[in-house]
């Protein structure tokens, strides 16, 4: 195992972000690489270039580790309030991230991550709770504040059940990260969310689309 | 290794409908326990008090065998094709079936089995093939024959997406099993999938019911 970037640690000692990106990285392939499972924190370290205790200076477990790793591969996906586009205009912020959502749902590691964090359950539950906990409850929450600005301002029925809602739309995505052809394109991503938001009655209300143009 | 219950192979030698059970029902519980990387023919033969080749008459792979495993214990879930309500009464049959459903949803093994299946992609793609082709593919085939009666009944929008609704209603059920609390019970499970059915509009058409109702 390399060294070289190890110093030792001390009290007020700054974090280095380049290593803290590295370890994510690393944590991130091998994830993908060997499953939950084989991603010890010395096989992250060890392909990250830094020893174990950078590590653990900044990350208490392997859970946490692998949550926030999972989660920093979101992080180039936007989600619906970081446009500027207002809540009101659901239908405009959909369309604005269209393209970059639809490039996500075709990126292999993705379609990995999801699929080992959703079968993790049985063998690595502390891990699903801890995703769980730091980073689906408080992305579920902003979701959920989105679409009570678009129901309230009539892009959705009023008695829409919208925690149910975002299970749909969610549970959608999962279906077609883990079970889609093996070989999907972006532009075929795209058709597949742009029906989805329909289906799911996003686009706006029915009334303003004639049948014949749906 | 048992081998009691082990005879010599030979041509017209009837299969032993006892001995398939047993194996399915074992293999069902190592894949619980173990994973798919510990579900070995050997372990389940073992599991099952049978010769590993009484296995092999009967399924020519791991792969094949874990996919009706898992199948056969998704056997006493209805579907929705399966009671004698016509399927222009949709409503009707999810009334009637919704017990069952909510019962199913809160077995530890389905959950288990669920995680697993879904888990499998990176690792044990063929097993995810395999169990896509022989049962997935065949049941949304029938859902959607349902969906579409009762869809010309009225029960749906006449411009219904039946194949991205059927992606949804499955795909919130996976979310429910594999990242619900810990210890749901039969009352809460069916009121998940009362409100699934309303918001995916399946409880008929919404004019029938008034808003203050629904």
């Amino acid at each position: 195992m390399s060294t070289k970037r190890e110093q030792p640690p001390g009290p007020g000692r700054p974090r280095d972000p380049d290593a803290d990106t590295a370890i994510l990285r690393s944590a991130m392939e091998v994830l993908v690489e060997q499953g939950f499972a084989g991603a010890s924190i010395e096989r992250i370290a060890k392909r990250a270039g830094v020893a174990k205790v950078t590590v653990y200076r900044r990350w208490s477990s392997k859970e946490t580790l692998l949550a926030d790793a999972i989660e920093a591969a979101r992080d180039a996906i936007p989600a619906a309030d970081e446009t500027e586009t207002p809540a009101e205009d659901l239908p405009g912020i959909i369309d604005q991230l269209l393209p970059q959502w639809s490039e996500a749902l075709v990126r292999p590691e993705l379609r990995m991550l999801t699929a080992r964090l959703l079968g993790a359950g049985p063998d690595h539950p502390r891990l699903l709770a801890a995703y769980r906990e730091h980073h689906l409850e408080p992305r579920r929450e902003r979701a959920l504040a989105t679409l009570r600005r678009a129901r309230d301002a009539g892009v959705l029925a009023p008695d829409a059940d919208l925690d149910m809602l975002i299970d749909m739309l969610n549970g959608a995505v999962v279906q077609y990260l883990l079970l889609a052809d093996d070989t999907p394109d972006p532009a075929a991503a795209r058709d597949y969310l742009e029906r989805l938001f329909r289906q799911a009655g996003l686009r706006g209300p029915a009334a303003d689309t004639p049948p014949s143009a749906r």
